[in-house]
């Protein structure tokens, strides 16, 4: 048992060793929608939340009431159903290393944080993580509203203030994690790795190697 | 409206394109387990069924009576707990094609075809995909049994007569797609296919473009 979370470093190795890669922090995350059913889209990584094992992915919340949608600098953006997340609150990364051959399945519980929290502290988050993206990624979010009908020519919005604080489309989504599979098919070996809360709300992990 | 499904080719384009790339055939399936919440693991596109628009992947039936594991023919193997699609028959994939910058997502109902299936003509598919495998990957079907804990240096099966047919464990499990949603980065696209089912159960499919 131990407090420290032992599958980060061996993420945070994957990640080092496959970073000339684009597609290496890519991901692809699974949520149910309200309708009980499984939605996926592929995602980007941006860091663990400092001091943390939270995994933190860029969203936009716009449009149609249903959707968030998450962005890439290059412009991936893919919609999960905002219901989605009200519903069932868990989600499930599946993260495959295609130079190494290893894979990463990620489950625990996933926290929104949109411009209308009332933590000052996760806003002051959500703040860092908009000023941590690019001009062209933050653009994204002034362009069409993702997932409805697409009208030829739109006229695309190319300037932003680079000072200008996180627009209400943007969200932080923080996925706190439980459980994690880590599979490595070069050497044939599968570890999974478990966690309990203590009183104290802190997690303890534990490891053990199971058959791949 | 059209009864062909207007986004096989396309998908058809982006393996061909990608077909260098050994991870290329990989996907992410994503479901719901019994306790409502997402699963997500890799897994291996083994074609499409004769004919249809069903997409065909190999799974490990055997185990805990909780998993179903899905190999590939290098060892990727990972748990769909059968009680996942028990309890919701939907999943949906999520492929990325890291080299084409194209993503789909690929909803629909999956039925499972095991050893214990009453139909005649689902057995014969599902011994078809059997024999599809290399001899290599059906032997991981003898191989312990997946997410047990381990125990070092367990004698490995490694001999199957070739012509013998499905061992127990041997399962096919068949996605029909309902909804897809194709994103290129590239040309910044998006396109939604919706099929509804006419009387006759034959599906038409509708296109949109939709922002991105």
């Amino acid at each position: 048992m131990s407090s420290s979370a032992p599958w980060k470093q061996l993420l945070l190795n994957s990640i080092n060793t496959n970073s000339h890669l684009k597609h290496s922090t890519y991901f692809q995350l699974a949520t149910v929608g309200s309708n009980g059913r499984p939605s996926n889209r592929t995602v980007v990584f941006r860091g663990f939340q400092d001091g943390t094992d939270k995994i933190q992915i860029n969203t936009d919340s716009r449009s149609c009431k249903l959707c968030i949608v998450l962005r890439t600098d290059d412009g991936l953006l893919e919609s999960v159903q905002i219901e989605d997340l009200k519903h069932c609150p868990f989600a499930e990364v599946c993260w495959y290393f295609t130079e190494t051959w290893e894979q990463f399945r990620i489950h625990g519980r996933v926290d929104m944080i949109d411009a209308s929290n009332s933590d000052p502290d996760k806003l002051k988050q959500r703040e860092a993580a908009w000023f941590a993206g690019s001009v062209r990624s933050r653009l994204q979010y002034l362009g069409p509203t993702p997932g409805l009908p697409s009208l030829d020519e739109q006229p695309l919005n190319d300037s932003l203030d680079s000072s200008a604080g996180p627009v209400d489309a943007f969200c932080l989504l923080l996925l706190d994690p439980e459980q994690v599979d880590y599979l490595n098919l070069k050497r044939n070996e599968r570890l999974a790795f478990t966690t309990a809360r203590s009183v104290n709300g802190e997690n303890f992990w534990t490891q053990n190697k199971v058959n791949p």
